[in-house]
C-alpha cells in the first residue's frame, strides 16, 4: 500500500513536472486557443472585426506575393534595409494571426520560411554597420528597433509554434531568439537596464519571447531587469538623458516610474503612444500566461488608467498634444491606440465611449479584445468619448507637477506644469497651447524632427530640436533675460518641477488651473493662473491668463504668443525693419527673425489674427514702454528644418516684480465661400488689474456692452476652505476657496 | 354686320391692348405662377428641395424675429450699415419666395414693411458719405452694391406684387425703384455704360426691375445701355481698367465681350462667379418674361457654356483656380454656383453630372430649376461631374489666347496664356499653377485682399495687390531683367495676348499644351510647352515644362517655383544669409526675402519638398553658373498683408537665347500617424536636352531604372498634319503632327 502510494505519488509528480514544463499550449500569448475558437465562431457576423480581418488578409497576401526579403542590414531609418525589416516584423505577426484565425497553413509557412532566413543570417550577424547609436542593434542601427522586431516576432512565433516541429523550434530558439534576446539585454545593458521607453520595448521583447519559450530566466529578466547589473548613474544617452540615475530596471520598474497615479506618462503623450504598445501587449501576454501576476491591477491599475489619460491628451480630432518632443499629427488613429483602446475596453470596464473611438479607428485587434470591441460596436453600445477638463499629476507618486487641460465649448487649453519629462522634455515650465475644434490657436512647436524621413538628418532628431524646439522661447511661457529655464540644462531641470496651486473644473462658467515655479530662474517665482471663462454677452468663452512674477533681481521678461494664422490688426504702432535680423544670439533667440517692433501706448494692447475661418484677439494689460515684437521662426536654419510660423512677444524690461495679464478671445467667423466676416472685433473693452498684492490679484474684465466681471485669485492660500475678504474700490468681496469669480 | 364685326374687332383690339400692357401676371420673373403651382404640388416629396426650403424658412424666420432695420448708410463693406443692407436685400428676396411657396402672408408683409422703410428713406437719401468709389451709391458706398440690392429686391417685389395694392406699388415704383434704377444707370454712366462685371450687375438690376414694372425703357436700357451716352474712351476706373475703350454697353454687350465662344470669362473664374449671378438670374427673368429674346441661345448659347467652363475652372475640391484677382477658397459651394448649376441643368441638357455637384452643394434654388434638380437627385440620376483636360479660348471671338487645363490621375495643371483679363488681370503670361487632389503643389498667389474684412483696408484691394500680386515675379513664369511683363502696364497688356501653339488631350500617356508670347518683353519670344506624362516605372504622372526663350538682347532670366510645403532636400550647395534682405527693389522683388542662394553645380538641379503627406521633386536641366535662390514672400509688408510662403527661383544671367527644362514629380507619401515615409526620392535619374534648334527641341528623360523616354516639339510648325524627320544621336525619328513622344 505504502509502495503503491509511492508509485502513484511518483507518477503524479511526473505528470506535474511534465505539465509545469510541457503544458503550455499555443497560442497563449496574445491569441489563446479558446479565444481563437470564439473568433472562428463569430466570423462573418461582426462587421468591424470582419473588415479588419479582410484588410489584414489583403495586406499580408500582397506581401506574400512579393516574396520574402531579409536583406543584410545596412541603413538608418528611412533606408531600405531598415524599412524592410520593420515591415517584415509586422507582416510576420499578422501572418501568424491569420494562420490561427483562418487555419490556412500558407500563412504559417510564410512565417516559418522568413524566420528560417533570419535564423540563417542572424547566427553570424555582426553589429549593425551604422555607428550612431549608444546601443547598436544587429538587424537595425539601434537596439530599440531590434526590440520592436522581437515584440512582434514573438507573437508570430507563438502563433506558429505548433506548426513547427521540435527540431525547428530548437533551431530558432537557439540560433535566433535566445541570442537576439541576449543581445538587446545582457549585451546592451546601457539600453536595457533603465527606466525609459527604450527599455520598455527591450523588457517586453525579452519577456514576450520568454513567455512563448517558457523561459523563466528571460521572463524574470524582463520583469526585474538583468540580475546583478547596475550602470554608471551619471552616464547619459544620445538624447542627453541619464542612463540610469536611480538604478532601477525591468518592466515593473518601467511601469512604476514613468506613470503617475493618474496615468500620465512623464515623457508626454507622443512618447506614451510609442511606449504604450509594448506596455500593453506584454501586459496582455502576462495576463494570459501568468495571470497570477495580476498585471492590469499593478500600481492601482495604472496601465488602464494611462490609456484614459492618453486619450484625454488628444485634441478634438484625436491628435495628441505635442508636449515635449512630440511630432504633430500623431493621433489616436495610430495602431498603438487601436491596441490601447481594445485592451482598455476588454480588460477595463467596457467603457462605451471607447467604442466610438474604435469605430472612428475603423479597425480592431484580431484577438479577444478586438472581438469584444467589434461586438460592442455591432450591438450599438458605442457612445461619444466625452473629453472634459482634467488634471493629470506627474511623477511616480503624482507629486511632480502635472498637466492641466481646460475644456469648454470646443476650446481646449493645455497647461503644462509637469516635471522635466526625461530626455524628451522641453524647458517650458508653465507653458500652454490653445486649441479650438482641434485646430491650433496658440501652438506648442513640438519637436524639430521629421521622423523616418531619411533626407532630413536620417529621420532623427535635428540640431534645431536642441537649439530651438527645447528652448524656453519656443514656448508660450515666460523667458527671463533671454535665458531658458534651468539654464536649458537637463541635470538641473530633472531636479525640479512646478507645483500645482489649484485646479477646479467644477464650475460651469469658469474652468481654472494655477501653478507656480521657483527654480527655473533662481530668485524668481513665476505663478501662472489660466482660466476659460464664460461670460454673458460673449459669443464664446475666453481665456484669461495671469502670470505673476516675483524676483529679487531686475530682469527683462519676454512672454511669447505663437499664434497661428494671418495678422489682422494691432493697436500698437510698430515699425518693420528693412532687413531682418535674428532676435538674439542663443537659447533659441537666434532662430527668430524680428519682423516688427513697437512700443505699447495703450493700457490695453490688442493683437488680432485670423485662422481657420475664425477671428482671435489677444488683449493684454500692458505697461508704458512694454514692447511688442513680431517674430517669425526660421533664422539660422540652414537646412530649412523649421516651419516659418509666427509669434508675437510682449517684452518688459528693467523690472523685478511684475504681472502679465492677457485674454485670448475666439470670435466670429470668415468664410471664403460666402465672403461674410461676422463678429470680427474683440468684445473686450477693458482688461484691468484692480488689485495686485502678495496675497491677491484681481482682474476686472469689461465687455463692449459695459458688463463687467471680476476675477480674484488668492496667491498664497490655496485652501478650498479658506475664507477671504477683500475691499476693492470701496466694495467688499467675501468668498471661500482660493479664487473668486463674479460676473 | 359690318358694324358688328367692327365692334367685335374693336373689342378684340381693346382686349389685346389690355393684355399687352396689363396682362403680365406675377410672379413672372424667376418664380412663375405655373411654377409655383408645380412646386406646391411637390412639397414634402423632394428631399433636397424640402431641405433647402426648410433651411431658408428658418433663416428668414430668425430675421423676421429680429425685426426690420434699415439704417442710414454710413460704412464701407464689413461695417454695420453695409452688411445690414446687404443682408436685407437677401432676406427680402428669400421672404418673397417663401410667400409664394408657402402662401403665408407674414412673409409678404415683412417684405412690404421693409420696402416701405426703404421708400421712406430713399426719396431724400443723398450720395453715400464714403467717397472712395468712382461711382458712389446711395445705400452703399459704390453703385455696384446698390445694383446687387436691386437685383435681389426686384425678385422680392415680383413675389409680393399682387399682395400690394395699386397705390402701394405706385409709391414704391415712383419713390424707390425708378429713382434707384436711374441712379445706378443714367446718373452713373461711368459705372453703368461699360463692359465690366460691375456694369453687368447694373444692367441686370435695371432690367429686372424693368421686367417686374413692365417698363420698356428700363428693359431697353438694360439690354442695350443708356441711349445716346458715350464715355471718354481713355478714362480709367479705380482698378486701373479702362472705363469704356470700345464704347459698348448694356447686358447683351456684356455677354458678347467678356465671354469667349468656349464660355471663358476674361477676368477669370473668381470674377466670373461674381458676375454669374446677374447674368443668369436676369437671363432667367428674360426667358420667363421675354421668351422671344431667346436669351439662352444668345451667342451660340454662351451663357450655359460659361457655366460648364466655370465648373471646369475648379480644382478637385471645387475651389476655383485663383487666376488674376481671385480670392482663394471661393468655390462651387458659393450660392452663385447653386444658381448656375440649377439653371444650367434646367435650361441646358439636364447633364446628370450637374446633379452630383448639386448634391454636394446640398441646396437648390426654390424655383422651377431647383425643383428639377432636386427631382433629378431624388430619382437617382446624379453622376459624377467628370473634369477632363480642357482648353478654353479667351476673347470675344476666342482669338486672344486662353487657359489650358491638363488633368491626369488627380494632378491638375492650369496653364494661363490668356489676355490681360480686364482690370483684374495679372502680368503673368504663360504662367501656371499645379494641383494634386485639390491641394496646391505650385501655387498661384491669387489676390492681396481680404474681401469684406474691414480691418484689412476696409476689405478692399490692398496696396500689395498691385505691388506684389499682379507683378510677374509673383507667378510661376519667366521674368526678364526683374521687370514685369508689358512693363506692368495695363494699357500695354490690354493690347496683346499669347498665342496657342498646340493643345492635345487625346493621348492617354501625354496631355499637352503649348503657347508663345512675344510682346511681354519686346524683342524676346517666350515659348512654353507643358505636359503631364505617364511613363512606365513612375508611380504617378509627372509634369514636363519646356520654356524656350529667344531674344535679341542679353538678359537676366528668373524662373520661380512657388512650391507649397517644407523643403526636404536640394543638390545645390547654397548658403543662407545672416540677415535677410529683399531680393530687389521693385516690380514685386521688394516683397521677397532672400533666404538662401547657391550656384548649380550639377547638370540636373534637384529640389524636393513635402506637403500634405506627399513628396515632390523639381528636376531642372540647369547650366553651370545658374543660381538657385530660396525666397519667402513678406518683405516690405508693413501690415502683414502677405502670406509668408516660399518659392525657389532659377536665375540665369547674361544670356539671350536659352532653354529652361524642368519636371515636377509627385511621389510617395508620409503619414504622421503611421510615420511611414514611402517612395520619398525622385524617380528621375537624368533630364537631358538632346536637341534645341529653332525648329525642334527634344528632351530625354531617364528614370532610375534606366528606362528613357523622348519628347520632341516642333517649335515653329504646329500643323497637325505636318510630317517631321529628325536625327538624334544617329537615330532617325519620324512623326506627323507638332510633337512626338516615345517611351
Amino acid at each position: 500500500m505504502t509502495k503503491n502510494i509511492t508509485t502513484i505519488q511518483v507518477i503524479i509528480c511526473c505528470i506535474f513536472l511534465c505539465f509545469s514544463t510541457m503544458a503550455q499550449e499555443h497560442p497563449s500569448l496574445i491569441l489563446t486557443k479558446a479565444g481563437v475558437q470564439n473568433i472562428r465562431a463569430e466570423l462573418g457576423n461582426v462587421p468591424l472585426f470582419d473588415a479588419s480581418l479582410e484588410k489584414l488578409k489583403q495586406e499580408v497576401d500582397a506581401e506574400i506575393a512579393l516574396g520574402i526579403d531579409t536583406p543584410v542590414p545596412q541603413d538608418y531609418s528611412g533606408g531600405y534595409t531598415h524599412e524592410r525589416h520593420k515591415r517584415n516584423m509586422v507582416v510576420m505577426q499578422q501572418a501568424g494571426v491569420l494562420y490561427q484565425i483562418l487555419d490556412d497553413a500558407k500563412y504559417a509557412k510564410y512565417v516559418k520560411d522568413m524566420l528560417m532566413q533570419y535564423e540563417a543570417m542572424y547566427k553570424t550577424l555582426p553589429l549593425h554597420p551604422k555607428t550612431r547609436s549608444y546601443a547598436r542593434g544587429k538587424l537595425f542601427w539601434q537596439c530599440l528597433n531590434d526590440s520592436n522586431w522581437l515584440v512582434y516576432v514573438s507573437q508570430a512565433y507563438d502563433c506558429i509554434y505548433d506548426y513547427l516541429d521540435k527540431a525547428e523550434r530548437k533551431k530558432l530558439e537557439k540560433n535566433l531568439f535566445r541570442p537576439f534576446a541576449d543581445h538587446i539585454s545582457v549585451d546592451s545593458p546601457q539600453f536595457y537596464q533603465r527606466v525609459h521607453n527604450h527599455s520598455t520595448w527591450g523588457n517586453a521583447a525579452v519577456g514576450m519571447i520568454g513567455l512563448v519559450m517558457n523561459d523563466k530566466e528571460l521572463i524574470d529578466r524582463a520583469l526585474y531587469g538583468i540580475k546583478g547589473v547596475s550602470l554608471d548613474k551619471t552616464a547619459k544617452d544620445d538624447d542627453g538623458g541619464f542612463l540610469n540615475k536611480d538604478g532601477k530596471a525591468g518592466f515593473l520598474a518601467n511601469i512604476e516610474e514613468p506613470f503617475s497615479p493618474d496615468g500620465y506618462y512623464n515623457e508626454g503623450p507622443y512618447y506614451q503612444r510609442y511606449a504604450m504598445y509594448p506596455f500593453l501587449i506584454f501586459a496582455e501576454g502576462l495576463h494570459n500566461v501568468k495571470p497570477e501576476l495580476k498585471i492590469f491591477e499593478y500600481k492601482d491599475g495604472v496601465l488602464l488608467k494611462s490609456i484614459d489619460a492618453l486619450l484625454n491628451l488628444s485634441d478634438a480630432d484625436g491628435d495628441f498634444f505635442p508636449l515635449n518632443d512630440g511630432q504633430k499629427g500623431m493621433s489616436y488613429y495610430n495602431n498603438a491606440l487601436v491596441t490601447a483602446v481594445d485592451i482598455s475596453y476588454y480588460f477595463g470596464n467596457q467603457d462605451p465611449g471607447l467604442l466610438s473611438i474604435a469605430a472612428k479607428q475603423n479597425k480592431v485587434l484580431l484577438d479577444d479584445t478586438g472581438l469584444a470591441v467589434a461586438l460592442g460596436v455591432k450591438n450599438g453600445k458605442a457612445e461619444p468619448f466625452e473629453k472634459k477638463s482634467i488634471n493629470l499629476s506627474d511623477g511616480p507618486e503624482g507629486k511632480q507637477g502635472g498637466v492641466g487641460i481646460l475644456r469648454s465649448d470646443g476650446l481646449e487649453l493645455v497647461f503644462k506644469y509637469a516635471s522635466q519629462g526625461s530626455s524628451h522634455g522641453h524647458y517650458d515650465k508653465l507653458s500652454y497651447s490653445y486649441y479650438e475644434n482641434g485646430d491650433e490657436v496658440l501652438q506648442d512647436y513640438g519637436l524639430a524632427r521629421f521622423v523616418n524621413i531619411e533626407q532630413k538628418g536620417g529621420g532623427n532628431y535635428l540640431k534645431e530640436n536642441k537649439t530651438w524646439a527645447k528652448q524656453t522661447i519656443a514656448h508660450n511661457t515666460l523667458v527671463q533675460n533671454e535665458q531658458s529655464h534651468y539654464q536649458g540644462k537637463y541635470d538641473i531641470g530633472s531636479k525640479y518641477h512646478p507645483n500645482l496651486h489649484l485646479f477646479d473644473s467644477s464650475q460651469e462658467n469658469i474652468q481654472i488651473v494655477s501653478a507656480s515655479e521657483t527654480n527655473a530662474y533662481p530668485g524668481t517665482k513665476m505663478h501662472r493662473t489660466m482660466a476659460i471663462i464664460k461670460q454673458d454677452g460673449f459669443e464664446k468663452p475666453f481665456m484669461l491668463d495671469i502670470l505673476k512674477v516675483t524676483s529679487d533681481s531686475t530682469n527683462q521678461y519676454d512672454l511669447p504668443f505663437y499664434f497661428m494664422g494671418q495678422v489682422v490688426k494691432t493697436n500698437v504702432d510698430y515699425k518693420i525693419p528693412n532687413t531682418l535680423e535674428p532676435l538674439g544670439e542663443r537659447n533659441g533667440y537666434q532662430h527668430l527673425w524680428l519682423e516688427g517692433t513697437g512700443m505699447t501706448n495703450n493700457e490695453n494692447t490688442k493683437f488680432s489674427w485670423l485662422d481657420n475661418g475664425r477671428f482671435y484677439t489677444m488683449t493684454s494689460a500692458t505697461l508704458p514702454n512694454d514692447e511688442l515684437k513680431l517674430v517669425r521662426i526660421g533664422a539660422n536654419d540652414p537646412e530649412f528644418n523649421l516651419r516659418r510660423e509666427a509669434g508675437v512677444i510682449l517684452r518688459r524690461k528693467d523690472t523685478n516684480n511684475t504681472l502679465f495679464v492677457s485674454t485670448i478671445e475666439s470670435h466670429g467667423s470668415y468664410s471664403p465661400v460666402s465672403e461674410l466676416a461676422i463678429n470680427s472685433n474683440s468684445n473686450i473693452k477693458e482688461l484691468k488689474v484692480v488689485v495686485d498684492t502678495a496675497a491677491y490679484t484681481a482682474i476686472e474684465i469689461t465687455a463692449i456692452n459695459d458688463e463687467t466681471s471680476l476675477f480674484i485669485i488668492a496667491n498664497t492660500n490655496n485652501s478650498k476652505e479658506a475664507e477671504h475678504k477683500l475691499k476693492i474700490n470701496d466694495k467688499n468681496y467675501e468668498w471661500s476657496g482660493s479664487y473668486h469669480f463674479n460676473k
